[in-house]
């Protein structure tokens, strides 16, 4: 069934609403699975309109995803969905299906499979590519346990082209390991973008031609006229019986319709009868069964939810997104220079970079999901006298870390990075918070790090880190900025040079300072003003702005007539921006009380920002209580 | 010519000794490049000899470095070297030659190639599998640039398994750049430790043929019915002509005799007539030309200095390197309990794992040059509740960061973590230093981390780790213990307990606590000796043991009398363990002065361990001078 629209009301779906445990999906006669798979279509269509949330990925898997759950012995044989935005019909079909609805909301189901939540859930995700690593690892430990249990990993061709994927298929050949992996591939067009591995699956295609399984677990060719030959890749088609996974050293089998619930059943239980890593590609289509989402797969990636206010709409309107402010300066500093280059691994759309790619279509360089790889290329750029920008989430830099230390920082090469989703990210959880982002690239020399306190800074700040001569990076948050005016022309800020915000009641001998960085600059002027209204003391707020160097000359300014420090981000506390200032205060024997407010040291769950934020105590009441309470212990013990 | 000796005064070479730029080397007839070839064989053997150091690699690339640069144009043609310790013979080809006895040396030339010693060393390296990252960045730079010279990454068979190779190759074919991959395959057989992709290449030789070039550029195949068939390999031998660098994209060349100086130039000078992304496969053979190295090439991976003396091999035997007390108690562990199992990235030897690997064989994983997939890999076996041991290089973690945070820490999994290196490792520089790991850990959640003061301490701290149920890492220095007397037993330490271990002048009032962190804690106790002998002052050392979880127990114990906190440790000093120290004290609203010493906000050149411990104040009279120093200017101001 095609559907046309996402319905409010729970559709009628009494074959899956017996499905509490998959054990009563393998109850079924296989002529009764495509009947679930179409409930379970309208369920999640249902479900995700309530939510919000990954859409596509999840529509395209539904029949694999009720195939490998009726052929394979759940939870005893393990699923390792790789990402995880595809697990929600996973979800709906191991007792959770109930409530799908609550998923990614504060004590809801996590966006992604978690072993807290179900047995069924083997591997916690949320980047991308770990899939087969963990997998492999569960396959070893089993096969050292005699247990001859059945792991099966779930990857899609995206994820596929970073190299961790690669390492951990070498190593199942090394071990000729008992491993399957399902290739879904949802991508039969060659995405340049993508690279030689997105062509090489599609010169698979274009062979018309798959390797099929037999009932007794035997590999045969079979041949498919009526497949596309038009391409101009036809005359490069590769063999499907010799491909990149053939030459790794997989046994290969496909290209199947991963959305004929039949034939993926007649081949998981073929392959259950040989041993060794197995590798099975089949197609699936994002957003399939469902027109719109068919017709444009990156818009219906995720949806959000159908009754979402239109006020919320209209207020997150008003002010920019700090993704579309990086990419509006990345657009404006390119036109003034043309040495500017843009690199981005396969964040195009999230990091604000649309209207750049194509304003500078050679300028621009998507290195699919390749972190590693994303931050040495633009090394290798820099040393030749260009100046490229990697944009990147804080969350996905951990992986191209040694990358930034050797290859950038240790070269002292001119590379800018545009650090997103920099902080608290609500829903998506905390495999996408950036919480450590200062405390891993603070102790790297030569690096300078920024964090703007609204989206205007924010601009400021990029240029300020494109036009210095080093490593340097800007740290912002997700989501809209303040709403503040934006300037147009490019302007910078001195190195290492922070700002006092705001004073109250200078009149007070007893005085707190505030060091506040990034998004936690506007929370903490407001705390300030409501703390010196109801106390006798005078309050300052400064905006710190560099984390790396630190303007060690406004504090020590301050220091004498400061009796209380307070430091504040949306960082780890724990080696975070306030420590860098803890450890300023030592090294210039300036011995004064401090309080250092950041992200306690814990894996915060989803929840909305807001939420996450008050729980941890750094909104303007949650920093207002702090300082109270700090000040007031003082008082006592003086 | 194969030697057999390493010869201790310079050779004779004429020829050699005109080569100062590239350039004459290119002035040179073809005809004579087999003498200079033996003749810079017989120098590097000097001069290896002389220095130290890599050797092996060295000696198996000297035909190919002879006809890169006969061939190219360098240095407007990049040449961009992998890893690097192979980059003997270039440096001695480019104007460094009599400088390369000083390698390794303090003011000497760097062990790897150094943008900062040399135009032609384009990309500094150090950590494997940049090189295609770093060069496609040179590419695209300068077809954008519209500047047509050649970039050629020289990247051995080793280094390719790392996924982030994989990435840069994937990357390349998307932008069809020009560029040269020369893939410098030095193991012929077939090794299970690097596992799909050794095999593959195995499978190329056996197959008897290769693909070749003719002086216009173009391909033909070429069989070699003299090349070995008898292998059990040989029926599923792959098609030089189809494999797994076709399948990704690239035109492929070879495989070919990498010590054919005169084919290598035919070959080279051939490629310039094509495009896009080309990899050319030779196989070379470690340790070429020097009978011992050839028949054990792991042993002669590097050598020792031949001067060497006898007394300094002496000290160094008496107490055991910190990898072997790693490796001994891997052993004594996996022997008390089966869930045992241990992962190493390539780092077999370097981690202590020789024994461990031949007594048990199905418990020891060695996953090729691959950190990323190692740390997930444990992830996964860790799952199925086996205990997990990864044993890797401080510096090498780095690659493996996000998986340690998302796949160990924020599932809590029980897995081990030995980091060897950590700190200061001398002679290879600031790309093998780990200078980070406290800070880059300390931040996630979930994770204890320990640092020894010594060898049985370490073992200790080991089985500590071990029992712990979640993530739990002890990193250890480069090098030898301290000779400490060894305990059999395997025994625990109380997880978060620091320990005084020295206490002078107790008598008098003013007292400077010291908190030391690992290595630092022996010369922290000489330094407090000598402190208390020539002031009249108290001073403690208390062994921290646990960067996380800190004891916070011991240091509120001794803040009443302490007068000057000190924190020391071989780790940079931001965001360290000492920064922990500072985090703990205004939490708690201890406010004293605190001194916190360690490694300095700069990547630190080559020189020996000791040499760099003296140079950053570490060592026992640095430590000593800088307390005093502190402890001067508190005691005028107040």
């Amino acid at each position: 069934m095609l559907y046309t629209e996402i319905p409010s009301q729970r559709p009628v779906t009494p074959v899956l609403d017996k499905i509490d445990h998959p054990e009563q999906l393998r109850q079924l006669e296989q002529s009764q699975l495509a009947t679930v798979a179409d409930e379970l279509r309208q369920f999640i269509l249902y479900a995700a309109g309530q939510s919000g949330g990954h859409f596509g990925a999840n529509l395209g898997v539904i029949e694999l995803t009720v195939a490998l759950h009726y052929c394979f012995n759940t939870p005893n044989d393990r699923l390792v969905w790789d990402v995880g935005h595809q697990a929600y019909p996973h979800k709906a079909l191991t007792g959770r299906r109930e409530q799908l609805t609550t998923i990614r909301a504060k004590d809801g189901l996590a966006a992604f499979p978690a072993r807290d939540e179900s047995e069924f859930d083997t591997f916690g995700v949320g980047h991308s590519s770990t899939a087969i690593s963990a997998g492999l690892g569960m396959s070893l430990a089993r096969r050292y346990q005699k247990d001859p249990n059945e792991v099966v990993c779930i990857v899609g061709d995206g994820a596929m082209t970073a190299g961790m994927a690669f390492e951990a298929m070498n190593d199942a050949v090394a071990h000729d390991a008992d491993l399957i992996v399902v290739l879904n591939d949802n991508d039969m067009s060659i995405s340049c973008s993508t690279g030689g591995f997105a062509k090489h699956l599609a010169a698979i295609w274009e062979k018309g031609q798959s390797v099929n399984i037999n009932a007794e677990g035997e590999a045969f060719l079979e041949d498919h006229p009526d497949w596309c030959y038009n391409s101009r890749l036809h005359e490069s088609a590769t063999d499907a019986a010799d491909n990149l996974f053939k030459a790794i050293g997989f046994d290969y089998f496909g290209p199947f319709d991963g959305h004929d619930v039949n034939q993926l059943v007649q081949v998981f239980n073929a392959l259950k009868k040989r041993k060794g890593p197995r590798l099975i590609h089949v197609y699936t289509k994002k957003g399939k069964g469902f027109a719109p989402a068919e017709a444009d797969p990156i818009k219906y990636h995720a949806i959000a939810k159908i009754n979402a206010t239109k006020t919320t709409d209209k207020a997150v309107k008003s002010a920019p997104k700090y993704s579309d402010v990086f990419g509006q300066w990345l657009c404006d500093e390119a036109a003034q220079d043309e040495r500017l280059l843009a690199i981005t691994p396969a964040m195009c759309e999230g990091s604000g970079m649309v209207a750049f790619a194509k304003q500078y279509p050679t300028r621009f360089f998507d290195v699919a999901i390749a972190e590693q790889h994303a931050v040495t290329l633009a090394a290798g750029m820099a040393c030749e006298g260009l100046k490229p920008v990697v944009a990147i989430y804080s969350t996905f830099l951990q992986r191209g870390y040694d990358q930034m230390i050797h290859d950038v920082a240790l070269q002292n090469l001119d590379v800018t990075f545009g650090i997103d989703r920099a902080g608290l990210v609500g829903e998506d959880g905390p495999t996408h918070a950036g919480a450590y982002d200062y405390a891993y690239m603070r102790t790297v020399p030569n690096i300078v790090i920024m964090a703007p306190k609204d989206e205007n800074e924010c601009r400021q700040m990029l240029h300020t880190a494109y036009l210095y001569n080093g490593p340097a990076a800007v740290r912002y948050p997700r989501g809209a900025g303040l709403g503040v005016e934006m300037q147009q022309v490019l302007s910078t800020i001195e190195i290492g040079q922070a700002e006092v915000v705001a004073e109250f009641n200078l009149e007070h001998e007893e005085q707190i300072t505030i060091l506040a960085f990034g998004s936690r600059v506007a929370p903490a002027i407001v705390a300030a003003k409501n703390l010196a209204n109801s106390h006798d003391l005078a309050v300052r707020v400064i905006n710190m702005r560099f984390v790396k160097p630190l303007d060690e000359q406004i504090i020590r300014e301050y220091a004498d007539k400061t009796s209380l420090f307070v430091t504040v981000e949306e960082h780890a506390v724990m080696a975070g921006a306030g420590s860098a200032v803890n450890e300023f205060l030592a090294q210039a024997q300036i011995v004064k009380p401090m309080l250092n407010l950041g992200l306690p040291d814990t894996f915060m769950h989803q929840a909305t920002h807001a939420q996450m934020l008050e729980a941890c105590g750094l909104d303007e009441k949650g920093i207002q209580n702090a300082v109270e309470k700090a000040w007031l212990k003082l008082v006592q013990h003086a």
